[in-house]
C-alpha cells in the first residue's frame, strides 16, 4: 500500500521526500497542472542537495518510488494514507476533506498538514471523521523531524495510533497534542519567546541581532538536543525540582511583568523590520534563505551521527 | 596585563578556559585553600575534553598561560580585566565588590558573572562605581559563547565597550542589555517558553517529553543557528514584515490565552519531575550531564566548521 500526498506544493514535496526516502511507494496529486508538470523535477533538485550532504544515498531509487497522479481518485485509491497539503484556507481544507471522505477506502486514514487550523474545523460533518487528524510538519519536514499529531475530538484512537506509528516509520518525530488547542504545541512554544523578544525590542532593552545573538550563540544550542525541559532538569544537581524550587519565583516574576500582551504594533514591525534589512537586503533573502537550507542540511548531516538521540 | 578571575568555581574555571585558550596570561584566585590546589587538575581534565573534539590543540600550551594565586591583592594587580565569579548571593557580590573597588588599577575594570542580580545592586556605593558591569556568561562559557554585557546607570560607556571588544578579542559573542532589567534578555526569553510548556503539561496538552520533542526535533534546530527574528524574517517571502501581518494575530491570540502567569506549582513540579525521572533516573543524571557536555563539544565543533557564522 501507497502513501498518498495531496496538494503538491512546497509542503507537499516536501512529504514526497520523507516517505520515499524512507523506502515507501508515494502517489502525488495537485489539482494544478503546472504543479503536476513541474514537481518531479523540484523534488530532483532537492534529492541532489541532500546527497551533497549525505543526507540521501540513491536519488534514482528514491525518484522510482514516486508516481503523479492525475486525479483525486487514482492517488487516493488503495492508499495507506493520505496526506493533505492544500493551502491554508478554511474553505479549501474543508472541500478537500469532504471529496476525501467520498474516496477513502476501508483502512485509509487522512493527516492534514494545517498548521493552525484544528481537525474539527474541517471533519465535523463528514460521515468518517474519525479517520481524520492533524499532522502538521515544520518546513522542510526532511530536514526537520517534528510532526504535531493533533486529533479532533471524534479522531478515532486507532487512527491516531497509525498516525504516530506511519511517522515514527517514516523517520519523522510524532509528538502527540492530545486536545484541540490554537497553535497546537510549536507555535505556542514560539509564539510566547516571540513575544518577549518583540517587548524587549520595543522597550530599547536589546537590538534585534542582540536577541537573535542570544538565541543563536545561546538558549539555541542546548534546545537543538534537549528540550526546555531536560534542559533545566539538568541545570541542577538534584534535577528538575530543585531547579524549579530555586528559580521558580524569579520566572514567575518575569512572566507577571508580561501579563498585559500587546499586539505587535505597525511601528514595532517597521522598526524591526528596519533592523533587519540592515542584516540582509531585500534582494539578498532569497540567498539567505538558501544559506539556511543548507545549515539545515549541515545539522541534520550532524546530528545523523551523534550515536544517541 | 593579564586577565584576573576572581572566584574559581564551575564558572570561574570555565572563564579561565576561555581567556587562556585565547591567548591570554590569566590569573586566577578563590578564597577557597582547596579549590586553588586543585582548579588546575580540573581545568586539564576538561582541557583534554576539548582537544578530544578537535576544540583546542594544546592543552600545555594554554596550562601555561594560567597562575593561581593566594591573595585577591596579587590576582588583580595590574589586571586588565577582572571576571568576578563569586557564589550567587547579593551579600557575597557587594562584599567581593567593594573589596575589588579598593585594589583596582587606573586601567582596570570589573564584570560580574551574575546571572540574575544587576550591577546597580551592589555597585552603588563603590567610589569607581563606573568601572562595574555585569558579563554574564552561559555554562560552560568555552562552549557556549553569548555573554550578556549589562551597565548599571552609572557604568561608564568606556568601561561597557572595554567589555564588549575583550569579550569579543576572547572569542565569546557578547551582546549589549541597554538597561537593566530582571533576568536579562537570555533568561526571560527562556522563563517564557518554559512558562508556556508548564502550562501546556499541566493542562494535559503534551506530555513533557513531547514538548521537548517538539523543541529539540523542531523549534530548536534553526535556534541554534539563526536568532527568532531572523527564523521569521526567512520564513515570508517579503520577510519579517510579511511574517508579522500574516501571523500577528494568532500569536498575539495565543499571547492573550496566557495573560494570568500562574507560579510553578509544587503540584506541577511534581509531575514534570516524576516524568523526567522515567526518562533518566536520579543515579543517571550525572552521567546525562556528561552526555549534554560531550552533545555541546560537538556541536561546538560542528558550528565551527561552518564557512561562515
Amino acid at each position: 500500500m501507497h502513501i498518498a500526498i495531496v496538494g503538491a506544493g512546497l509542503v507537499g514535496a516536501g512529504w514526497t521526500i520523507v516517505f520515499a526516502r524512507a523506502g515507501k511507494t508515494v502517489k502525488l496529486y495537485d489539482a494544478s497542472v503546472e504543479i503536476r508538470a513541474s514537481v518531479l523535477d523540484d523534488i530532483r533538485g532537492r534529492l541532489h542537495d541532500l546527497k551533497n550532504f549525505e543526507l540521501v544515498s540513491d536519488v534514482d531509487a528514491i525518484l522510482g518510488r514516486i508516481e503523479v497522479c492525475n486525479t483525486l481518485a487514482a492517488v487516493v485509491d488503495g492508499a495507506a494514507y493520505v496526506q493533505e497539503s492544500v493551502p491554508e484556507r478554511l474553505e479549501l481544507k474543508k472541500e478537500i476533506s469532504t471529496q476525501l471522505s467520498e474516496l477513502l477506502g476501508e483502512g485509509t486514514i487522512v493527516g492534514s498538514s494545517t498548521s493552525g487550523i484544528p481537525a474539527s474545523a474541517f471533519t465535523e460533518a463528514l460521515p468518517n471523521r474519525e479517520k481524520f487528524v492533524v499532522a502538521h510538519p515544520v518546513n522542510p519536514p526532511y530536514l526537520v523531524p517534528v510532526v504535531e499529531v493533533g486529533p479532533a475530538p471524534w479522531t478515532a484512537q486507532d487512527t491516531v495510533g497509525k498516525a504516530m506509528s506511519i511517522m515514527t516509520a517514516a523517520g519523522q518525530s510524532p509528538i502527540l497534542v492530545r486536545r484541540e488547542i490554537e497553535g497546537f504545541i510549536l507555535n505556542r512554544l514560539q509564539g510566547v519567546l516571540l513575544r518577549e523578544a518583540w517587548a524587549l525590542f520595543e522597550k530599547g532593552y536589546a537590538s534585534a541581532e542582540d536577541i537573535d545573538k542570544t538565541v543563536r550563540e545561546g538558549l539555541g544550542l542546548r534546545w537543538s538536543f534537549m528540550g526546555p525541559f531536560e534542559t533545566i532538569d539538568l541545570n541542577a544537581p538534584a534535577g528538575v525540582r530543585e531547579y524549579a524550587e530555586v528559580l521558580g519565583p524569579l520566572y514567575h516574576s518575569i512572566d507577571a511583568s508580561r501579563s498585559d500582551p500587546q499586539p505587535w504594533s505597525e511601528a514595532l514591525i517597521g522598526k524591526v523590520e528596519a533592523e533587519r534589512r540592515e542584516e540582509v537586503t531585500t534582494e539578498d533573502l532569497a540567498g539567505r534563505r538558501n544559506w539556511r537550507d543548507r545549515r539545515l542540511m549541515a545539522l541534520a548531516a550532524h546530528k545523523a551521527k551523534q550515536q544517541d538521540k
